[in-house]
């Protein structure tokens, strides 16, 4: 397996991705801002360049595993970005959260070049990436998926096919993470409520989870609610943010109002306002509590 | 098993469960306000009385089966109300969701006759209820939970005890419902929000829910969203809205605001307004779709 | 002037109206639940009598300034009430803030008995009361608007009247208050954007109210506003509260969604819960400073 | 007075504006995109020029009247863009709505070359402008707001100096826009519940606005609101949601949740996915009647 793939962005969800494919016998090519974040995997063989362009040979794969649509749209089409050396049968993976729209927009430029554009969005964190467990939802042409069925195998666990578009996977990730959010403030409110009536948190939790809502998500935090202790983020708050703005975005983009997301907006903006953008994203409960008068002993 | 028991209410639901109860070898003494809807349980041994009270006989237990607060409150309370007949070891047992300040104010007027007050929630339509599947929340004082166990364990499938506080059990019941709108309202616009992005309603529900959202009721309502047909009502709206008010009221008293309850609030009011009460509650979906500009086929 | 009135309610407003009847040289019967608050009234001349219904003499005018539906209903419809003695050509001058349905009820139950029914709330606080500047609403049957006539133009100085519907007034009165929350609420959360975009409150509001909002609600509330000290109150948060769920109640019972009022009950709720519901209601401005991390010197 | 001055952004309102300097005597080199519309103004002696920076003469005052931040972007800091031409005395007079951020970014920019920047927003519509009665809100140094005050002068009836902060004045505009949106939100709710209670909407607006709201705004909203004819725009709704985008944009910079602008944001997006967006912004008013069941004569 010496294919060789370029790798750009390699924060804590792209080095734990780099890995992987290293140790699974890759060689890669990688690229990041801030280049002492490269050493870890320099040391596994990687092979570090000093701009986007140069991740990229002829035909090959370049995932890209960055923070937002700006920081994308840098290394894809500003200055040494990677558009201009896409060629045929170049594959750029797309693996970010970012908007649909700025994955149907590359798409169409790569697609000048005969290059293919795939968006893979990502759940999970950074040791599930290395350890191959993430949840994948994968979209666009079909040839370019063929193209990245390995790497996606190797990274995930469970792999969506969300369709032709472009933006799809997109659209599917930012759905799914407003859901999850929106749970996570149903939860926190029905327990600040039931803890004013009197109730304990975490029996309500329990006969809730061993009931209507038995499954992982409501179990998982549902535990953090009752313990209303946030601050060891593996969803940062700011990054939720982030993702609920592109939510929002993305419905303003297709004349979609949601009702919920324009309420979480506040939720979190205002804890962000609090200083609590590092905390677990689940400190949504906090503000529940607050909003009652209650005041949780951590915190 | 030549126990009588009373039992206040015999609509759908306290119909299903009281021909359980008859099928079991109970001897029911019914009331109902509408004395129509008595014939089928006469004809299965029910013995048909003329006021709420003489439904109880010494130290036995009623059970009630009503529409909101203010019926409770009359065949209670009111003229010819079942308070005055109970006695020493009586036990009322309440199945109704109604508000928890209903369930402590009945508590403590039963207890100045020695009598007990149990509040015990059910979730589950008519067919449950008459197949004894019904998931229950139990509360109040030990010793009238334990005289109603036999019942409850005949009546359901999954019985939680919510503690010795009588609202306890309405707490956790309207907590429960809240989340269950709430889970519904987001999913609902999660997939207006695909559809202007493009995406597929059921392709997407699929996706979600073979992922984070794996559980019996994200499937049940994505289907439901999916094929937006809400004319085959499980759940009525109106029902549902009159839970949704409970619940309002009980944040209210506990001074505990809901940011979700009052957006849900809009909602099913507005498409009340628009006459869709007697839908399924689910019908969030065509409201979330037409304010998306939306116009789903059926409806 | 020697016409005898029957008034029940004698709180702050209630007094304030009474002492304006009493200077006129009308003369009075009245009840209140607490005697004490009776005294003064007293020393002026009224006559303090033991039940409701006792207030009421063959022809003669009562007015009701009661705190909620359920205190007027309890003096009007309780026993002792004075639904009972009012007769052919008597009047009820119903001036509390209550809802549009019970005077609705109210007006059908005393038509029975050939009396009037008359809805006249009222703006201004107790000494604009004694003052005679009361803004007033007044709605019901002609007959029984004109016989009030007098004692209106006595108490207040600019009376609009609703029409026929008697619970008109109350509509228009509901209204009126909830387009007083929100334009504090938007005005309040402005000024935190403002602040929080290093802007200084005074400067901004004097902008605002020199253009767009050049009225006294606004050029008033935004003093309020600037100065953050809320702890002086004219319209206590609590009795505002109570107004927000009368316009809730009504539009339930209309079918009419108000999505500004849901947001309002969230922000009211909360800073009850956090124990300012005896402030002044613009004390909402707090609430909104506090969501955006600001923390006001007073307060 | 045979100042030249630049003009960049000649839409609907740029024309106004520009037509009345020429008028006044100033001579104007003008840019715009498309060339159409520099027509009327070059027959009144404006000299058309083909790129942003040949609108600047040495220490001279460039006006730029443009849609958006991008479109301001793109003049000023773009290709031929306007900035490299400031040097040492230029004026840079930004009269668009924008983001308090962008005012604030190009101020430094222009700085670093000796040049002046000055955001003075307006309110008025076209016709206000060519007869120079245009609300205005200035911010930047005290040198530049200095050099342009005869232009400000000559153009606006109401010039009120927001400080040195270049944003100020963008803030102030945005906050104005914010709260004139809430009251036409909350107008419309109340309209609509009153006739849902089957009161007059007429008779309703009158009372409202001779009591608590006797101004100006709530008087010419409350007839669009009466009459429900929203098809004439003065302020279009699309334009409106793009001010209300900007506020929030503006709130989240600042860590400065806005409750209400989120309940806009549902409201406006929902009535541009339902076609609306070329329609006065007061059809907010077609918004809350249809969420109540109503269906307005007209639309």
């Amino acid at each position: 397996m010496s294919q060789t793939i370029g790798f750009i962005g390699l924060g804590h969800m792209g080095s734990g991705m780099a890995t992987r494919l290293l140790n699974a016998g890759y060689k890669l090519k990688v690229y990041n801002r801030t280049r002492e974040k490269l050493e870890p995997l320099i040391k596994l063989g990687a092979q570090a360049v000093n701009f986007p362009f140069e991740t990229v040979e002829p035909g090959s794969i370049v995932i890209t595993m960055l923070s937002d649509d700006n920081a994308l749209r840098e290394v894809t089409l500003g200055p040494h970005g990677l558009n201009d050396s896409l060629g045929k049968d170049s594959v750029h993976l797309s693996m970010s959260t970012v908007s649909p729209e700025i994955s149907r927009e590359l798409a169409q430029r790569h697609q000048q070049a005969g290059a293919h554009y795939v968006a893979a969005t990502v759940s999970g964190r950074p040791d599930v990436a290395a350890s191959g467990q993430l949840g994948i939802y994968v979209s666009g042409a079909k040839d370019g998926k063929q193209r990245v069925s390995d790497i996606l195998r190797l990274l995930g666990r469970n792999i969506a096919d969300c369709g032709e578009d472009p933006g799809a996977a997109n659209v599917v990730k930012l759905a799914a993470n407003f859901m999850l959010f929106s749970a996570v403030e149903a939860f926190a409110e029905a327990l600040a409520f039931a803890e004013k009536q009197n109730l304990d948190r975490g029996a309500v939790t329990k006969m809730l989870c061993d009931n209507l809502f038995d499954s992982a998500v409501y179990r998982n935090y549902g535990k953090l609610l009752t313990e209303q202790k946030y601050d060891d983020p593996q969803f940062k708050l700011k990054l939720a943010f982030k993702d609920l703005k592109l939510a929002i975005q993305g419905s303003e983009s297709a004349d979609a109002p949601m009702r919920f997301a324009q309420s979480l907006h506040n939720r979190m903006l205002s804890l962000i306002a609090l200083g609590k953008g590092d905390y677990d994203f689940s400190v949504i409960g906090l503000g529940a509590a607050e909003d009652a008068g209650l005041i949780p002993a951590h915190n």
